[in-house]
């Protein structure tokens, strides 16, 4: 994707040296676009579970170049199985997280030691095209919804998606999963209004889908999120679009936290509430989304101060809650797919539920 | 209710001088406790419309004294009329506010002038005093509610309320709504958890709710307003009990952004869902509460800004959204009577529909 003009991905490997892994420090946006520069093993655990990157498929890309970066140091079987272990537990809920890791100990295991750095840097590389390319891929097949939703529009008059936290480009590899339609649809000069929802406790809406979504030219209007149900009430939302850390075989969905209720609103007043993954997202060995996933709680910090821009430019930590109050911070939530009215993959649309997901990946189920 | 053990009211006339009215700066909240002395009409509309005194039930209180300050300085027929109408606009969705308005209008049009001042001044008083003495009366109907939630958890489980914005004694003259049957079952020693949404964008559930109940020794818990849905699916919420800024005839509730969101959930989870209101905030001409009830729309700058508490105990405002992005803040969404288990009144519980209302009210509606 394109910031200003330039194109980047969210992950790369830096050209001049051929090995450290760079990134965007998403802490820091819509502040500063600091590019970091990962060198180590802790670094890129670190980076992962401190959220400067975030976003399922995007953290089973980084974790997958954590690896290589590991080996580096010791190529050796056993520092491979432990080096593993402790990437994949930067997080607990994202799925891509585990299968990218999964997928690189699958290739490595066989390799020869010698061979192993190189192996490992291919297959990341390789884990970060066909990212780019399924996300690509969502973006077409999620286009006709838009153009669908756009039919029913006098002309002119813009399609409202609303989306909460950020599944763009910024938590991918390149394009996002449920911005990617957006993004088609923008670049078809199909008329799109995204209503933004900041995202709290991280506001990852606020602070990345709006920097995303505004540098790429997209209109868009940052909502609280407790305002989605009122929109929806009163017709101003077309279409949901989220993305996913989770789908369970069976359809249910693990989303940042307060997806759940976007849905139930969605549901409510009949407004197609859709969910964009690529399938590396599924994990078909669950099948009751709200009893087996694994909630990620964080820290209480996250909810009582906020931190943002002063009138002068300087960045500041504000506390926003009295002195001696408690809180809580679970990360996801989940939305029974009897809410969802569809999900976006790479190969195609299909329904929140086990047959139509199988029918899609009669490979994988 | 009291502060660290000092009995206050949240309105009130200053003793020193028998005229001036005294309130605390809710905006200030909960980093100092500063109480403010209105003087003039002017100063009292400046007050309700930038949220320094909020809550339907207060608004209408402080908005009574403003109309004896008003009178003050001109006690005619006309500025009579013209004030009242100032006030009353201050702020459009709470019923309350009208409602105190129009009972101070009638009690002042056919008294004469000479008389408006120390008429206006005892009619406010007793508004004031009816209510507290209605909330008082909330308080006990709805600590039933909290009492029979009891019955189901073993000794010495709380009873876990979840409450959005603030409903508590600085909502209204003194106890509350929503939390006075939360005071009554903790005065009663019956254990309750409240948790607290923070209520974005103005975070009075963050600010005013949490600082409320610490300083009354309720044991809380501050959470994102996303994760409601998420607690209420893990069984981790007994009841929700909110105030409201309007009730239609038929039960309609509109009450701060998000609430509806929460009486989603709470359906899909079979969580009793409560709304406590005097019949103050009744609005017998409205039906349709989504097509008819007034949204208020406030500023943009409540969403793109947060004010908070520095290291070092300065208070500083933050940006929190990107340059450019634009932001949408609808003060209050209307939660449609079929997914309210039943209203708390002074008189008691009804069902949120007409018959219920009528049959507590019949000399109202």
């Amino acid at each position: 994707m394109k910031i200003d003009g330039a194109s980047y991905r969210s992950v790369w490997v830096d050209p001049r040296d051929g090995w450290s892994v760079r990134i965007f420090d998403q802490a820091r946006l819509p502040w500063s676009l600091d590019i970091l520069r990962l060198t180590t093993r802790d670094q890129v655990a670190h980076a992962i579970s401190t959220m400067q990157v975030r976003g399922a498929p995007l953290i089973g890309a980084v974790a997958a170049y954590g690896l290589a970066l590991a080996l580096r140091t010791d190529n050796s079987s056993d520092a491979l199985e432990h080096d593993a272990e402790l990437l994949a537990r930067t997080r607990p809920t994202a799925v891509n997280l585990r299968w990218a890791i999964e997928r690189m100990l699958t290739r490595l295991r066989n390799t020869p030691a010698a061979e192993r750095v190189r192996t490992a840097y291919d297959e990341a590389a390789r884990i970060c095209d066909e990212d780019a390319a399924q996300n690509a891929a969502i973006g077409q097949h999620g286009l006709r919804l838009i153009e669908q939703a756009a039919l029913n529009k006098t002309a002119g008059e813009p399609v409202n998606v609303l989306t909460h936290c950020n599944a763009g480009w910024l938590a991918t590899v390149d394009w996002g999963t449920a911005l990617a339609p957006i993004y088609a649809a923008h670049d078809k000069a199909l008329p799109v209004h995204v209503w933004v929802d900041e995202t709290r406790p991280r506001n990852q809406g606020a602070a990345l889908t709006a920097w995303e979504l505004g540098h790429h030219g997209v209109p868009h209007t940052i909502i609280p999120d407790n305002a989605g149900g009122h929109l929806m009430q009163h017709n101003q939302v077309d279409l949901v679009i989220v993305g996913t850390d989770c789908v369970t075989r069976t359809g249910d969905v693990a989303n940042k936290i307060g997806t759940y209720l976007k849905a139930l609103a969605a549901h409510d007043n009949t407004v197609p509430f859709w969910v964009g993954l690529p399938s590396t997202t599924i994990d078909w060995r669950l099948r009751d989304g709200v009893r087996d996933i694994e909630i990620e709680q964080r820290g209480a910090e996250e909810v009582t101060h906020m931190t943002g821009r002063l009138p002068d430019g300087a960045l500041a930590t504000v506390q926003v809650t009295p002195d001696g109050s408690a809180s809580a911070n679970p990360a996801f939530d989940v939305t029974p797919a009897r809410l969802v009215t569809g999900l976006i993959t790479e190969r195609g649309c299909c329904n929140a539920n086990e047959a139509g997901l199988a029918g899609l990946f009669p490979d994988l189920a």
